[in-house]
C-alpha cells in the first residue's frame, strides 16, 4: 500500500492541483506550514466547511462530485464575503487509500480549482470515516467585504437565481420524484454537487451592497442571519421568489415554494442594497450573465428579528416568528 | 436539542475562546468568512491537522485532552516554521451534541489557546464520527521562516528534549507497561495529550537555523524529510539522543531508543545549524528554559537521502536506507 506521503504526492501534487509559488504563495504543499503574503490594502478572508459522508452527501457518490461540492460550498462563503479565491487546504479522512478513488477526487477538485483559480496549498490526510474538510482563503479589498451586519430598514433584498433545485435533487436521490428525464437529472445533480459559487456576482456588486450571505441553511434562515446581525427584520414577497422551474414542475408553485424557502444547499447569494445605491447596483447587475432579482425589503426590527412572507396583495402569510427555516440534512426525514 | 448555532455560541464564543477583533483580526466568528490583516513585513503561516477518534486518540478520551492535543499538534507546525500563533479555525464532527462534552472540549481548547495567545476565529460543526480538524494561522517575519529545505552538509543537527515519552504513553494506554506510578502516568498522559509546542524555542532561534521540522512522524522519518527536501543526508549519534527517562526506565536504553527513533507524537523540534551560526545559536539557546541538544550532523547526500545512526565509536549501526521510521497510529499493532 502507498504511504500517506506517496498518496498525497501522486494524487494531488502531480495532478496540477498544487498552488504555484508566486507573489502571494510563498510556500505551498510540503513543509510544516504553507506561507502566503497578503497585499497591504487587502484582507485575507477564510472559511472552513466539513462534509460528512451520509450526512452531507451519500457515501457512495462519485468522488469527483464529492470533491466539487466540498470546494464549491467553501468558495460560496468567499463569494458571500466578496473575496477573490486564492488558495485552499484539504483535510481528507478516508476509510482506505484507494488510488482510483483519490484520483477521481483530485480530478473533481482540479476542475473546480481551475475554474476559480484557487489551488491546493496543504492539508492532512487520515484513515477514518469519509469526511472532507476544506478551508478556502481569499483576498478582499479593504472596505469592500460583504458582511452580514450592514443591512438597514428600507434596503431592498436581492437574490441570485434560482431557489430550490438542490432541495429537489435531495428528493430525487431518495426516489421521491418518480420518473425524471435524463436532462433534468443532470440539472439536479449539478445543482447539488456543483453549485456555482457566485464569485463574479459578488466581486461586481460588492461596492453597492449593504449586507450579504450565501444560502446554505435556507433562504428564510439565512436572511434571518442578516436580520439578526443587522438588528432588523425583513419582508419577503413570495410572488417574486425565483423558484427553480423544475421545483415548480414537480411540486407545484405553492408546495415547491414552501419547500424551497427552508431548504439549504442552493448557494445563491442574498444581497441587500440601499435605495440610494440601487440604481448603480442594477446597472452593474445588468452587465452580469447571472440574474439578480428583488425579493423583498429590510424592515424595522421586531422583537425576534423575524422574516415575514407576504403574498401579492401584501398580506402576511407566514413569519419565522412562528417557527420555520433551518437546514435539512441529507439524512433528513423527508 | 440545541441547534448547531446555539451549540457553537454557547460552548465556544461565550467561553472566551473567540478571537477579539483588533489590528489583525477584522472579523471573527459569525460571518460567512473570518477576515484578517497581515502586516506588510510578515507572512501568514498556516497548517491543518485532522485527528480521528480511535486512530489518533481513543474515542473515550476526556474531551479536554482531545482538544488540547488537537490544538497542540497544530501549534507545533507553527513552531516548526517559527511562526507566532495568531488564530485558529475548528472543524468538529461529533456523533451527538452533548453539552457537557462540548463544554469540556471548549475548556481544553481555551487552556491551550490562552497559553499560546491563539484564539478561535471560525469553523464548522457537523454530526458524524468524532473527528477534529484544526487549522492554525500564525505570523512569521519575512525571511525568518524555518523551512525543511535549507540544511547543508556540515550543519549540526539539534533537537529539543526529549524523545519517546509519547510513544511510551501509547504502550501505557494499551496496558503494556504493567504497574505505573501515578506521577509517571500523568507525565505520559501529558506527553501524549498536551505536547508542548516549541514556539518559544523556534522564535528565539529562527535567525540562526538553516532548516527545521517538528517530530510528528518520528525522529528518523522527520529528519529524513529535511534530508529529502534539502537534498542531503544525515548521521545521528545514538549516544546523544535525549531519550526520555521513563522510556529508559521501562524499556531500557537500547530497546527504548529503537522504539523512540521511529515513534511519532513527541512534537519536539529538529533544528539544523551551520557551523558559522552555531556559537550564536548556542548562546541564544542557553537563555531558554528548554534544553536543545546536538544529536548529529548533516552529510553529503547519498542516493536515498538516508539517515544513518552511529554508535559512540562512530560505527554505523542502522540506516533508513534499510527501512525504518514512520508514523505509528494509535490502532497500530504494538
Amino acid at each position: 500500500m502507498l504511504s500517506e506521503f506517496d498518496i498525497i504526492r501522486t494524487c494531488f501534487e502531480q495532478q496540477g492541483l498544487a498552488a504555484t509559488p508566486g507573489d502571494s504563495v510563498i510556500r505551498g504543499i510540503g513543509d510544516d506550514c504553507a506561507l502566503i503574503k497578503v497585499p497591504a490594502n487587502k484582507m485575507l478572508a477564510f472559511s472552513m466547511d466539513t462534509l460528512v459522508a451520509d450526512i452531507h452527501f451519500p457515501a457512495a457518490a462519485a468522488p469527483e462530485l464529492i470533491a466539487s461540492r466540498a470546494l464549491a460550498v467553501n468558495l460560496s462563503d468567499l463569494a458571500a464575503t466578496a473575496a477573490k479565491p486564492l488558495v485552499f487546504t484539504l483535510g481528507l479522512t478516508i476509510p482506505e487509500a484507494s488510488q482510483p478513488w483519490l484520483e477521481a477526487f483530485a480530478a473533481g477538485l482540479k476542475a473546480m480549482a481551475t475554474e476559480f483559480n484557487c489551488y491546493l496549498i496543504g492539508g492532512d490526510m487520515s484513515r477514518g470515516p469519509l469526511t472532507v474538510t476544506i478551508q478556502v482563503q481569499g483576498l478582499v479589498d479593504d472596505g469592500l467585504a460583504i458582511l452580514r451586519d450592514g443591512a438597514r430598514p428600507g434596503d431592498r433584498v436581492y437574490m441570485t437565481e434560482s431557489l430550490g433545485c438542490a432541495a429537489l435533487a435531495l428528493l430525487m436521490f431518495k426516489g421521491k420524484l418518480g420518473n425524471v428525464l435524463p436532462q433534468e437529472r443532470e440539472i439536479m445533480n449539478n445543482a447539488f454537487y456543483k453549485p456555482e459559487p457566485r464569485i463574479g456576482v459578488a466581486l461586481a456588486l460588492a461596492r453597492f451592497v449593504s449586507a450579504g450571505i450565501d444560502i446554505s441553511d435556507g433562504l428564510l434562515a439565512d436572511l434571518g442571519h442578516i436580520c439578526e446581525q443587522s438588528k432588523c427584520s425583513a419582508r419577503l414577497n413570495l410572488s417574486r421568489i425565483p423558484l427553480h422551474p423544475l421545483m415548480e414542475k414537480y411540486l407545484g408553485r405553492e408546495a415547491g415554494l414552501t419547500k424551497a424557502l427552508s431548504a439549504g444547499d442552493d448557494y445563491e447569494l442574498i444581497l441587500t442594497v440601499s435605495a440610494a445605491n440601487e440604481p448603480l447596483f442594477l446597472e452593474a447587475a445588468g452587465m452580469l450573465p447571472e440574474k439578480v432579482v428583488c425579493i423583498g425589503e429590510i424592515t424595522e426590527p421586531d422583537a425576534a428579528h423575524a422574516v415575514s412572507c407576504v403574498d401579492e396583495s401584501g398580506k402576511v402569510v407566514s413569519s419565522t416568528l412562528t417557527g420555520s427555516g433551518g437546514y435539512m440534512h441529507f439524512q433528513g426525514d423527508d
